[in-house]
C-alpha cells in the first residue's frame, strides 16, 4: 500500500481512524477480561468454597486490567504524538493490538492453573512481547521521522527496565515456584521509581536529536 | 507519570480520551452482562421447565443493566465538568473502571445461585465498592481543584444515602433470606425522593465552598 | 435528576453522549450475537453431522443481526432528530436498549430448541416489546416537545403494521408449528411495501400537526 | 426506505453514523476472535499437554485478526472516499458486517478441527463470499455515483487475484489434506506483489472513466 501520493489531510484522517480502532480495541480486551472468570456449577451447600477458588482468577484479572490500562495509556500518548503514518507503522501497530487482545487467554491460564510453572511463563512472555512491539512502534516512528514537530516518542528507560526485570527474572523464578515468579512482577511497579531517584530518567528522545 | 510541562491543550485531549475510553467499556460492560444468562442444554421435551428457571437470571441482568446505566450516567456527567486531569485521578478512574467491568462476574453468581446468602452479600458490596470509588473520584476532583470554573460535583446525598442504606442493609438481612436481602435493594429506589422530600437534598458542593 | 437550570448547551452535549452509548451497544449486541452459536465439540468423524446441526443457530444469527440492523437505523434516526432531552426520555431509551443488549438470549434459544413453540413465541414477544419501546421513545418526544424545530418522528406506519402482523400472528401460528410461526415473520418484509401501495404511507406526524 | 428529501447534510451525517457503527463492529469481532480460543480444563498434571494442543487455534486467531484489520483497512477507506449513501449501499454493508461478525465461528471451528478439509473448506468460502460482499459495495458506488468528486474505488486487481487464488485453490486441496490447504492461504501474501510487478497493477477506476 504505496503512501505516496497521499495528501496531508488524508494521512491525518487515516491516523484518526487507527487511533479510533485502537481505542475500542483496548476498551472491549479490558472489558472481556471479566469473561476469563468462569462461575463455577457446583450445588448451592459447595458454593462457599467454589467462590473461594475464584480467588486466583480474580487476582489475574486485576492484573491484566492494569497491564491493558498502562499499555493503552502509553499507546496512546505514542498515537497522540504522531503527524503522519505508513503502511510499516500501521503493521506493527495491527501485530501489537493482536497480542493486546489476546491477554484474556493467558489471564484465563493463569487464573485457573494456579500450582504450574507455564501459566506464569506464558504470561511473562506476554508482557514482554507487548513491550517489544511498543517500543517497536516508538522506534520505527522515530527513525521514518513520523512524529509532529516538536514533538519525542515518550520514552520512559526506568519503566521499561523495570518491566524487563521483572517478568524476564520471573521466568526462571517460575520453575522455582510459580508464586515466586508472581511476586516478582511486583518488581515492575517498585523498581521504576528507585531507578528514576538513582538518575536513570525519563530522558526522552527527540527526533532531531 | 509527571503532569508538569503539559499545556492545556493536551489536558484537554487527554481528558477527552479517558473520557472516550471509560463510555466504550461501560457500553461494553452493559451489553456482555447478556451472556451471564446460561441458556441450558436440556432435552427439548424439558424446555418449559428450563426457560422458567431462567428467570433468576434475567432478573439479575436487569438489576445489574440499571447499575450499569446509572453509574455510566453519573460518571459521564462528573467528566464533562473536569477541566484537567493527574496521575491520581486515572488512577482512581481506572480501579473504578475494573469494577465496572468485573460486573458481569456478581451479576452470574446472583442469578445462578439464588437461595444462598453468598450471591446477594458479593453483589451488595461490589455496589457499594463502586459508590465508594465514584465518591472518591468527586472527592480528589474538589481537592485537586480539577473541576471547570463554576462547575461543581453533581453531589447526590439522597440517592447516596438511598444506595448506602439499602446495599449495606442487605448485607445482614441476606443471612436472614437471601430473597429479603433482595427485596432490601428496592429501598435505593424508594429511599432517595422520600429523602429529598425531608430535606435532605442535592445540595452541590462548589469548589470556590 | 431535575433537568430545570440545565443550559442548551448542556443539553446538547448529553444528548450526544446518550447518542453515542447508544451506538456503541448497538455495535456490540450486533457482534456478540455470533457467541450465540455453540460449536459442538465431537469427535472429527461425527464433525459433518454437527456442522449441519448448527442451520438453525446460524439462520438465527442472521435473523437478529437484521433485527438489530433495522432497529439501530431507526433508533439513530430519530436521536438525530431531538434538540433536547427530559430524563423520562433517558430511562425509556435505557429500557429499551437492555432488551437490545439482551437479544442474544432469544437468538440462542431459537438456534437450539427448534421443534418446541416456546423459543418462536419468547423471540416474537421480544420484537413486539422492542417496537413498542420505540413507539413509546417517539410519541414521548412529540409530547415533550423535544423534537428539533421542523423535524418530525420518523412514524412508518405500513412498517409497523408489518412488524406487528408478522410476530403477533407467529405467536398463536408456533403452537400449530414452530416452523410455521418462523415463516411468519416473513410478512414483516413482505407487508410493508404493498401496505404503501395501498395507501397506508409514512404519513410523517409533525409535532406542529 | 425512500432517500428523496434528504437533503446534502443528512446524507453526510448518515454516512458518518454508519462508518462509526462499522468501526466498532470491526474492533469487536476483532477482539471476540479470542473467545474462540478454549482453555482446556484438565489436571495440572496434564497441562503442558494441553496447552500444545492449543497452538492450532491460536493459529487460527491471528489469520483471523489479520483477515478483520485488512478488510477494516480496506472498507474504512472506501467509505472516506463516499459522498453520498442510498439504501441499497446500506443493505449490501449490513449484509457484509453480518459476515465480519460471524467470522469468530468458521475461526473456532478452524482452530477446533484440524484434520478434516470442512474447515478449511469453509474458512475459504467465509473469505470469498466476504471479498465479493465487499466488491460488490465498491461496484454498487461507481455504478450509483457515490462516491466524492475526484476519488475512485481503490480497485486492488492485484490483491483480489492472489486472495481469490488463494481461497478459491485451497477448497479442492483441502480434500487431498487440510494442511495443504492452509498453506495454500500463504499464496494471498505472496501473489500479489508478483502479479504487480508483472504489470498486473492497482488500476484505480475512477467514476468518470
Amino acid at each position: 500500500m504505496p503512501e505516496s501520493g497521499s495528501t496531508a489531510h488524508e494521512t491525518g484522517r487515516r491516523l484518526g481512524r487507527v487511533d479510533s480502532f485502537s481505542d475500542g480495541l483496548f476498551a472491549i480486551a479490558a472489558t472481556l477480561l471479566a469473561l476469563s472468570i468462569d462461575i463455577p456449577d457446583v450445588p448451592e451447600s459447595e458454593l462457599n468454597g467454589a467462590l473461594d477458588s475464584l480467588f486466583p482468577s480474580v487476582l489475574a484479572y486485576f492484573i491484566s486490567f492494569a497491564v491493558v490500562g498502562l499499555f493503552w495509556l502509553r499507546h496512546h500518548e505514542f498515537f497522540g504524538r504522531l503527524q503522519a503514518s505508513d503502511s510499516r507503522l500501521a503493521a506493527i501497530n495491527l501485530v501489537f493490538l493482536s497480542f493486546v487482545a489476546l491477554l484474556p487467554v493467558p489471564t484465563e491460564i493463569l487464573g485457573r492453573y494456579d500450582n504450574s510453572p507455564a501459566p506464569v511463563v506464558i504470561y511473562a512472555v506476554f508482557i514482554l512481547v507487548l513491550s517489544g512491539l511498543l517500543r517497536a512502534l516508538f522506534d520505527h516512528a522515530r527513525r521514518a521521522d513520523l512524529l509532529a514537530p516538536g514533538q519525542h516518542v515518550p520514552v520512559d528507560n526506568a519503566g521499561a527496565l523495570g518491566v524487563l526485570t521483572a517478568f524476564g527474572l520471573s521466568i526462571p523464578l517460575a520453575y522455582v515456584s510459580p508464586d515466586l515468579g508472581m511476586y516478582c512482577w511486583i518488581l515492575a511497579g517498585v523498581l521504576p521509581p528507585l531507578l528514576r531517584r538513582m538518575g536513570v530518567g525519563d530522558r526522552s528522545v527527540r527526533p532531531e536529536a
